[in-house]
Order: structure tokens, then sequence, then C-alpha cells
């Protein structure tokens, strides 16, 4: 029997059976569009977690502690800001970052070694433990909780990124997760964070490989501004409260469960492409016909990084040009005179040449708030996706003055 | 004896002996600033010429025949135009390149084989080779032609970029070149064109080992936008009229001539970077304590071109946080707990850590039109120096309508 998947409508991290989560404003992100910066996910039964972390060789003392937390002693709880990364903080952060962890320990009364730590915001500033100790003391945990706590990741973010689906294959169990992040995107990992739940139980090697794999065409194929956070975390809950049977790799129901993480963890990299800094729209560039995956990948990433492709987008600007010159330098195999390109389904370059045709169907079709660039490069079989979004003057705007 | 290299005022192309130059206005650059678009450089004695070009898979037609024709026969003449990049133009666009240089030999009465071609603009369109041939019969050779040619290169460059220097180090000879440049600017080559030349006799094969030094501490360490131009081209001419020596490696001569053509080309990248798409400010990121000179490549190159970091520096904004993430993810072996950084001579932080400092000195700093970031990574000897500028919202008009 085919699983089937659906979307569940307001679907979130909290939509998975047992999975709670609260939040409140701290004060630390002044700009909390919200107004909540402080947030706890909490799992009733112990959940077995895998993560995954920045690539980044500065690492933020929250990865530090959760990296080293995991894999271990199943998790209970992640503790979550914004406004602050704790990150460049070097001694005084690590222990800040534990404290933290130790201060939401207390509050649900669980073991300090079981609750993981993320922050996002401003990289080089201290946390202020006092906001934070009397922000934990005030945090209410709900089973619709998981909306607060979208919003209190926020940063730049404009909307909160959540999602959920109910997956029948025989019983049902829910996949769900919330994200943030729209600035310091580019893979790997393109995201800042991503808490993701689900109340089947899993068997751990199999959580990681399908993490794994889900991430790797989802957040590892999103770019916004080619800078990588140190703050970058995705983490796993499963805590098994579905009733649902173990679910174990080969299997019906690990195949069931790989869709469902796989659709989950692109909707969320969709999500962040789409409201990427300052972004007015979401680009997708699927590359087919690359001689390899490696190939396929390098390419459409290539081209959704490439800040004049970017800028031509936002500008309904048709200037193939620049694509094809992304193409050349993504270390992807390319054959110029083999290049076909289409944009909107509009294809106007063949065998690497332009056709000729009405320009103005093209600039009309780059006028939508999502542009599909189509590449088939007729060269092999491999295939690969990526989302980013166009260059706009408010990502200048936004950035050019974040701290001051 | 040391020797002497000084800056010549108003040096360009053709202030080496022999060489001339010549532009004019053909039409095909509807938007050239100096009403100029079409040039060409001469050589009254055959010239040594050794070539560098794209690393991009797709290669522009002029750069497929100057390739090609090097090294080969002495050159003559280059003959540039800009409007139209003639790249992702099939064979129509070879034939086109190689007829055009045929035009100009023509007009100059030299061989076609000893004319190379160079072109800048638009991707994707074809010259007009009507216009292309009424240009080349109405241009007029002078000695002092260079600044016309320098003119007649740019796009979107808003000031042309010239320079030459004298050597004396017994008898003299002098190296200058133009450059143009300023978008589609990456390592490697971060250029779009630059022809360089010199009245020295110079050794082939030091001449292409002289131009790989300097080109590696220049034009492969600018970033403008982290896109690479199929048209990518930079040549050097050597036609030995100054009636010096005959430079050799391994000689003073050969160190004094190294040495000169360094400071040439970093004139030029700098001017590059200055003049970078809708820059106010030109961005130097000096690497010091690198375990490898590719570690410390690697790291000033990624400073300068994180987007985040030159937003930041065009609103004054002193988010170092952000020059330490670029460090994390360059590449660069690097130790978060040994980081230094300055701005402006100020140091903020050390050993990774914010220092207590009065953030408006950094803000004041910032607020200059060359801006020098100071990174010692503290662990080693190599050094390394890169140019970059800011990021303003006026790239982001220039780049969103740029063929419309």
């Amino acid at each position: 029997m085919e699983a089937e998947i659906e979307f569940i409508p307001e679907g979130t991290v909290t939509s998975a059976k047992g999975f709670q989560a609260g939040a409140v404003f701290a004060g630390i992100n002044k700009t909390a569009k919200y107004n909540l910066d402080l947030g706890i996910l909490f799992s009733k039964a112990p959940s077995k977690t895998v993560g995954l972390f920045t690539a980044n060789k500065i690492k933020a003392a929250p990865v530090a502690l959760s990296q080293e937390r995991l894999p271990g002693k199943p998790v209970k709880a992640v503790v979550v800001n914004s406004g602050c990364a704790n990150a460049s903080t070097g001694e005084q952060g690590l222990a800040d970052a534990a404290n933290m962890a130790a201060l939401a320990a207390e509050r649900l009364g669980v073991s300090p070694e079981s609750v993981l730590v993320a922050s996002t915001g401003v990289i080089g500033q201290r946390l202020s433990m006092d906001l934070i100790e009397a922000g934990i003391k005030q945090i209410i945990l709900s089973n619709n909780g998981g909306h607060s706590l979208a919003k209190a990741m926020m940063t730049t973010d404009t909307v909160s990124k959540e999602v959920a689906v109910r997956v029948k294959a025989g019983a049902e169990f829910v996949v769900g997760g919330v994200a943030k992040g729209s600035g310091m995107i580019h893979p790997k990992l393109g995201t800042l964070l991503c808490f993701l739940t689900t109340d089947a139980a899993v068997d751990t090697d199999f959580l990681g490989m399908a993490l794994r794999n889900a991430v790797d065409i989802s957040f590892n194929m999103v770019s916004i501004d080619g800078d990588t956070s140190p703050n970058d975390t995705v983490l796993i809950m499963a805590n098994g409260l579905s009733g649902y049977t173990l679910i174990k790799q080969r299997t019906k129901a690990a195949v069931a469960f790989q869709q469902a993480l796989n659709q989950v963890c692109i909707y969320l990299a969709k999500s962040i492409a789409r409201d990427g800094e300052g972004a007015s729209k979401l680009i997708e560039v699927v590359v087919n016909g690359a001689l390899s995956l490696a190939s396929a990948k390098l390419a459409a990433r290539t081209v959704v990084s490439s800040s004049l492709v970017k800028a031509a987008v936002h500008g309904s600007d048709p200037n193939w040009g620049r694509i094809i010159a992304a193409l050349g330098r993504s270390g992807a195999n390319v054959v110029e005179s083999k290049i076909d390109i289409s944009i909107g389904g509009i294809r106007f370059v063949k065998n690497g040449i332009a056709l000729p045709l009405d320009k103005k169907k093209v600039v009309e079709a780059l006028k939508n708030s999502e542009i599909y660039i189509g590449i088939n490069l007729n060269l092999g079989k491999a295939t690969a996706t990526a989302w980013g979004c166009d260059l706009s003057s408010e990502y200048v705007t936004i950035n050019s003055a974040y701290t001051t």
C-alpha cells in the first residue's frame, strides 16, 4: 500500500503528539516582530534526537554545547533565543549556553543534559543571562505552542516558517517542523535554525540517515547571500508517542517517513528562500541532463547564488547571458553548444544560443513572484533543484545597519 | 644598483615607446559614457605577447580567437569593443571575431593573424559587423591614444583605468596598461579586460611567468560580485623599442621588471575594485599570520567577497561578527581564539573576542572612502591582500535592468 502524506492545516512543530512549546519576550531581540524572542520546545517523552550543525569553523557556543550532547541521552527539550547569536563569545559564551540549558531544565523539571540550546542574532555580543533567566521563568508550554516558538526564532525574517504533514501508512504518524533563516544562508546548511519533530518511533541510525538525505535536497540547496552562519543547527526529535511501529531502515514505513521528512524540509527550505532578506521573488532553478549529481547540484546552486542573476530577476530583466556565465564558472561539466534554458516554461536558449523570441513574454514571466529557471545540460541524466531569491535594494538597506 | 620605479603623470597603455591607440563611437554601446566604444591598440614593432584568459568554461568568441593565436607570431595590434561581449554567439560569433580582426588588420596594413580581439558588454547578442566595419575605418591612431582606448572599453565603469611607470635600472623602460571591469569580477581573473604594454624587450618565457606572478597578487585578489565573465582577458605586449637590454629570468633587470609589472597590475586591480558597480568605498583586506599562502588568500578573498561584510561596510556598521563568520567558512586554517581584527588601524577583536572599545571610533573609520581591514590569524607567517568594494543599493539598480 502506498503511504498517503497530507499537509496538516496550520501544522507546526507541535503538531506531532506529545510535543509542546511556549515563548515569551525576554528583551534580547529589540526588533522582535511579534514581541517574542525566547522559546522552549518540549517533548513529553524522551526523544531520540540527531542533529546537523554548521560547516563554519567558527562555531557558536550553543552549537558547541548541542553537538557535545548529541548523540547521547534522549532529549527532552530545546531552548532557543533570537537577537543574540552567542557566537564569538569565548569561554564565557560556552558557560552562558550551558547555563541557559540548565535554567530551562530547572523550569521543566528535567535533567540539564537532556536540554539542547540554539541562538540566532548578532555575532560577538554576550547573551544577557539576567534576561534569559527572567524570561525562561515566564514560559508556559502548550500543545499549540509551535506557532509562538516559530515567531520567537525570527530575526530579519518577515514571516514564521512552520509546517507539518500526517502520514497514513496503515496507522498514522506526524512529521513537522519550524525554521528560521533570512540571511547568512548558503549550502551547507542553508538554514540558521530548524527543529523537526515526529511522534513516530525511529531507529536512531535511520533517523540520522533520513535527516542527512532530506537536508541534502532541501537546506543544502538553498542560497540567499553566500554566507554561512556559525549557528546553523538542524535537529530532529522522535518521541514515539504515535504508537506507530518502530521505523527501521529498508522498510515500507522508512520510505514513507523519508518522503514525509523530505516534504517538510523542502517546504521549510523554500520558505527560507522566499523570505530571504529583502526578497520579493522565490527563484527555483532545476538542472536536468547533468553528467553527475555533483555537477547538477553545482550548476543549480551556482545559478541561484549569482548576484547578477538575482539582480536581473529582481528587475525582470531577461539577461540570460548571466545564467550561462554562472553555469560556465560553476565547476559543473557543461558544453556550451548543448545548453538549453527556459524561464517560466518559455524556452529561449537552445544549444547555447538565444532563440528568436518575444522578449516581452519572458519579461512577463519574470514578473511573477515565483520564478522557474529550467536548465538542460543535455549531457547525462542527473538532476538537481536549488532555491534562492532575488537581490533587491532592501537587502542592502537591511544589512548596512544591522547592529547600528 | 636598486631600480627606481616612478609613476608617469597621466600614464597609460601608450606611454611605452612605439605604442599607439585610437578609438571611435561605432554605435554598439548605446550608453557609452564618453561616446567611444571601439578602439585599436597598435605596436609599431611586432610584440612578443602573452595572455591569460577566463577560467569560465563558457568562453566568448574573441577569447577563443585570441587564445588560439597565442602564443604564436608576434602581435601587432588588439581591437576591442564595448557594448556587446560576442559571447554565447556560437559559430557566427567566432566568424565575427575573426572578421573583426581582419578588418582591423586591413585598416592597419598588417596580417590578420597578428591582430587579437577583445569584447565586453551584453552576453548572448550578436555583434553588428556593419557597425564594427564602419567604425574601424574611422579609427585614427595617435601616440597619446591610450586615454581614448581606455574610455572605449568602459561599460558600467564610471572612470577609465590607466597607468604607466618608468623603470630606471641603468637605462630606462616603461610598463603601462589599461583595464576595464566593474561587474562580473571575481578571482580568477578579477578583471574583464586588461592590456599591458612595455617597450622593454622581454624573453617570452619570462614574460609569461612575470604576468602570472603579477596577476596572482592583483587581478586574482579582486572581487566585486562573485561572478566570472566569459570574456576575461589579460594581455601583455613587449615590443623592445626602448633599446633596453633583453630581459631574462634571474637577472637584476628581471627583478625590476617584475616589480614594475606588479605595481601596474595592483594599481589597475585596485582601480577596478574602487569602481565596482555601485561602489562608494574601496575595501582592502590584509591577512597576516596564516599557516600557508593558500590559507591567507582564501581568508582575504572570502572576507572581501562576503555580501554581508560588504553591506556592513556600506552602512559604516562595525558588525565584525560577519568578518569572523566569513573567515570561518573560508576554508582557511583558522583558530577562533587566535584571531585579531582591526579596521582602519583600530584593533577591536583580540583572541576572537571583542575588545571593549569606543564603537564610534570604528564607525568613523568606516566612513572613509578606503577601508582597511586587518586580520591576524596568529598561526604562521603567510600573508595576502585582497581588494573589493561595498555593496550598495545602486549595485542592484545597475544590475536589475542591464539589458532592458
